[in-house]
């Protein structure tokens, strides 16, 4: 028994991480030849992206895919961004958990330190060959090129070769040629793919790609700013775990537990530190250092007592709503899809001391196929997900939201929904709980979970509308145009026959129709969006109703308004009082959206109250938590508008009348 | 532009992986209140069964969870291993990183030197408490108690305290006390489930559980023999890749090319050591040291062209076919299943130098749910994988396999199955390819996942061979039941009644039936297994059939036999040519297998060939791939016997004639 545990011990051995990764290359992505390609761009391609927007450079990146043999490729990518200081660059390429990014608090695509080093290691591994690496930094006159391998064993680079090169007229980037063993394929999981999707969420990057066959395909900038930079902030409390505190009282420099909480955290005043201390029944005074675990517990419990400002908004960058419509259009050109849904941007909530926000983008109809799963566009700080979906919780927020009730075929209300639609998912977060170092998929946070599914909801509502209006209107289209064209022409042709005067129609259109259509425009003119809403009182009686639309916002024009808004709220929600609606009377209401993009706005999302619901064409019913934040609970969503009643072909009847 | 990428620069630091993983605990697992507590209890007694097993100890693993506070938990497991030297303690519990099993190929539970350094981080991160270590090794007379912590800036552990107690009556073992905050559920994902598919993978250990309620549940050993120790091997050359083989070459102390590949892999042989270096062009001679990138690259490609032997089998824990089957009947008690398949347990294949093997077990109705999809049990080197069902390869095989072939409910021949079935995977290597460090899932590995199909679908003809004898003896038992006993008593009935000899009914029952009617039944006596297999023949002519049989391997038993097979085969397979049986006469073959435990053996997998199947009800066809490895292609499966014929209520017809 003695020489087994003694065995055991001496078998004993500290593993380095690069060893442990070269052992479980699945555990970063590398598992398989056409993945690993993928991987090896993706990881060049996110720093080149997080490098320019650090230094605040409208992001320039080329990749190059050459065929070197049979099953080895050579990758080159190259950006536009600040550069590498030399004596920086060995370690950052060839060194895992070695990076910049990991311990702040703010939105990045790199985190981990682990990405690109990694995808060095694996072409050494696979080829034998060195990563070389050029880099420029603008206040040197001379790029420097260094050949770089990874020491496995000892997790540390080794410098093969460096030289000054003179690179011909750029100012400053980083260009890394590394070799892979690999398979380069087109399709749904495909360097192209990543790129394209790269590009709808990056509306401010260029690409330029060369494929192995020498094909040059370019994705031009959708939108020629920066995203705001991202800053960097301070750990917020919320979800502040025991041993964390008990790490950063014992690292801080400062001497007192009201300067530590005010300086070390987020949000947290002079007046809260005390409050905190307070209710800990601990001394204001109080070295940090000096806390036992008994008092770091008190500590923990107030923190949740006290109430925390949100975080700051700034360590995050939300793609936003226009500019996500605007991604999809750049790239979604061919399929001409019939409706783009409003995207929805949520405010940022925070899991675990970390901010996050959650987008979504929905796509519906054209010539997207019809008769497949919904495409799932999975993002996370602006990087695309291709890998892993049924992993993610992204994916588990769409299996779990009904979408029958949004308008998508889906059995037994939970899965992957059916139709020709994309549903695009962004999470943005100072720090993605990925499920594995391959960053392929989001953990399921029940926090982020249910962020995302709240948002997929008021998209999805959206949706609904747009669906809703077309269904109802082409149902009661030929009962329209029989009032508005038909009846008029046999009232005018009887009227002639018999040589009497026009019949008043008003009683019998009423009769066949009873209810106030909604019709409505939108169309872009001189820099404006130009809106029209007319409501038609097909109704025996005079109508009173409320109207109420969504708008992007800080977009509502007040100049030239007939019908003034009851209200206007600054998330770009208006309502209208609209006065009585005399019957067979129709009232339009107009008005201008401004400073908008031509493709941030083309549909309406129009919503009424005040009215018995069955009385409406064209527009849904109010949300009972229109009050609430824009549509958030969907859950009590009213029962769609009814409309049995028996069809009647008129437009066989209009054309036998059209015929004399 | 200078200022930016100096700052990144300064900015750039190492990260330590205990860091690392305190900010990416989703990675390991502990991301939710409930999974966390799971996993500790899951770490520590995958090292509990690795150190027992190791040592050639039958496990006994107590496990004891109680509610300290609110959200805190204590859990304590106790073994009967070795124990633990107490200097290797430290380094054991308190690093990441740092462990015994990988470098080694052979297969064990733990690999990465992760696991239970993560539970006492995570305990300690969210309890601030530290983790109590208490080991005794057999040739000391004192156990050793630690208190340790990690210091995770540093990724070492810190000890507290260190004190030697008397350990009262234990002769060696380990016992870890950990707090950590969690939530204790019941359920599909819960520490009793883990233990209790653990108990079905490793029926020779015991566990007793001890729950937060004070209950004791004990899941006792169904067998009371160790699995054979793994052995450990040198690397499989299979899918050796260049960069490993340069780094061996780079570390080996050998001193010529031929030695280096007899002595540090698997399966090289001086001769093919030769034959590899001169398909290279290489002298044997040659220093492995100083192998260029080019001559590397040369040996890579000649040692994918020789042939090498598959890796010895020892290095493998399979569960075995008997045992999966006792292991699921000793849990499984409660939901009487109708029908355990046939288990498969396949030879070892070989993945990138990892050998690997497959086992897959089903089991069939009694109270399992109807209306629900199957339920799927995963398995890696012994250990049940309980979260990320969807990102697993398991999952993914059998998604992709047609289960309606098999009897089985699947909308479009894809995704997972719908009936009352269980579907247990094991897959068992020297390197498990998890997807994360969390080890929940199984990667991707197209190789790996085409083993998986094809032990699935071996199984799955088990189970579509005892549905399709049930459905099919139900659907004809009525008319055997009439000429087994009706007919015959009309016969004798009208005989009487006109008083005449009771005429042949031959002609008439052959004329009905025109069947060879084949029934079977088995039955364990006296340390044996009896089996027995009947074939009536019901039709008007004589019938040749050959009859073909699978039982467990070596368990056939020669002696007493009637009819002598015509071939048994190694693995079970039994071949028996009939001869002619005459119109309406019936043959018996009788057999015994011997050395088998009751639950081993319980239902026959029968198949003929020789006869039109149409003829044949009780058996199915022999598939035509019999000869390969056994019924391992089943994508030519016969279509099912058709048996349309109008149905007659022969129940009534009975009923009344035994009414007077």
């Amino acid at each position: 028994m003695s020489s087994i545990a003694e065995e055991l011990a001496k078998k004993q051995k500290e593993i380095s991480v690069s060893e442990f990764f070269e052992r479980n290359r699945q555990i970063l992505g590398f598992d398989s030849q056409v993945k690993s390609l993928i991987m090896g761009v993706k990881e060049a391609v996110d720093n080149s992206l997080d490098a320019c927007e650090e230094a605040m450079i409208l992001p320039d990146v080329g990749v190059q895919i050459e065929r070197v043999d049979k099953d080895e490729y050579k990758v080159t990518v190259e950006d536009n961004g600040p550069g590498i200081m030399k004596k920086a660059i060995p370690n950052v390429f060839g060194r895992l958990l070695y990076g910049s990014r990991f311990h702040a608090v703010r939105q990045s695509r790199g985190q981990q330190g682990i990405g690109i080093s990694a995808t060095v290691m694996f072409g050494q591994i696979t080829t034998g060959k060195a990563t070389r690496v050029r880099s420029k930094v603008a206040q040197e006159e001379t790029a420097w090129e260094l050949e770089i391998i990874i020491n496995t064993k000892k997790n540390m680079p080794e410098v093969l070769k460096q030289d000054p090169v003179i690179w011909d007229g750029k100012e400053h980037g980083t260009k890394i040629e590394f070799y892979m063993n690999g398979r380069y394929l087109q399709g749904k999981q495909s360097v192209m793919e990543y790129l394209r999707q790269t590009a709808i969420v990056n509306p401010h990057a260029r690409f330029t790609f060369i494929d192995p066959e020498g094909r040059r395909i370019v994705f031009e900038r959708a939108h020629e700013q920066l995203p705001p930079a991202t800053k960097e902030i301070k750990p917020h409390p919320d979800g502040l775990e025991l041993g964390t505190l008990m790490n950063m009282a014992k690292e801080t420099k400062l001497k007192t537990l009201t300067k530590f909480f005010q300086n070390d955290f987020s949000r947290i005043s002079d007046r809260l530190a005390k409050e905190i201390c307070d209710k800990a029944m601990i001394s204001t005074e109080k070295n940090p250092g000096s806390l036992s675990l008994e008092e770091s517990k008190r500590l923990i419990t107030a923190i949740g007592q006290v109430k925390i400002m949100a975080p700051q908004n700034d360590c995050l960058s939300p793609i936003g709503e226009g500019l996500i419509r605007k991604g999809l259009k750049n790239v979604l050109v061919e399929q001409r899809p019939e409706f783009y849904a409003h995207p929805v941007t949520r405010d940022p909530k925070v899991n675990a001391g970390n901010p996050f926000l959650v987008e979504v983008g929905i796509v519906y109809g054209g010539d997207l196929p019809k008769d497949q799963p919904v495409q799932i566009l999975r993002f996370a700080n602006r990087v695309p997900l291709l890998y892993q979906q049924g992993a993610c919780a992204i994916t588990k927020s769409i299996e779990s939201t009904d979408w029958r009730r949004y308008g998508l075929e889906q059995r037994g209300g939970n899965g992957i929904p059916f139709g020709p639609a994309i549903i695009l998912v962004h999470v943005a977060s100072t720090k993605i709980p990925f499920t594995s170092e391959a960053k392929e998929a989001i953990a399921n946070i029940p926090d982020i979970q249910a962020e995302i599914e709240l948002a997929l909801k008021i998209c999805g509502r959206s949706l609904k509308t747009h669906l809703n209006k077309k269904e109802t209107k082409s149902r009661t289209r030929a009962k329209f145009d029989i009032v508005q064209i038909i009846l008029p022409l046999i009232a005018q042709k009887s009227a002639k026959i018999v040589n009497k005067p026009v019949p008043a129609l008003s009683g019998t259109i009423t009769k066949i129709m009873n209810v106030v259509w909604i019709d409505d425009a939108v169309v872009y003119e001189k820099g404006k969006h130009k809106v029209r809403v007319t409501l038609y009182n097909y109704t025996p009686k005079g109508q009173k109703i409320n109207i109420h639309m969504v708008v992007p916002k800080d977009s509502f024009d007040y100049t030239g308004l007939q019908f003034f808004p009851a209200e206007v709220k600054d998330d770009g929600k208006i309502t209208w009082e609209l006065p009585t609606i005399p019957s067979t009377h129709k009232v339009d209401i107009n008005f201008s959206l401004k400073g908008l993009d031509k493709e941030a706005y083309d549909d309406n999302e129009i919503y009424f109250s005040g009215i018995d619901p069955v009385m409406v064409i064209g527009a849904d019913l109010l949300p009972g938590d229109w009050d609430v934040k824009r549509l958030e609970v969907t859950e009590t969503a009213p029962a769609a508008v009814e409309e049995e009643e028996e069809e009647v072909d008129y437009d066989e009847q209009k054309e036998a009348l059209n015929d004399d």
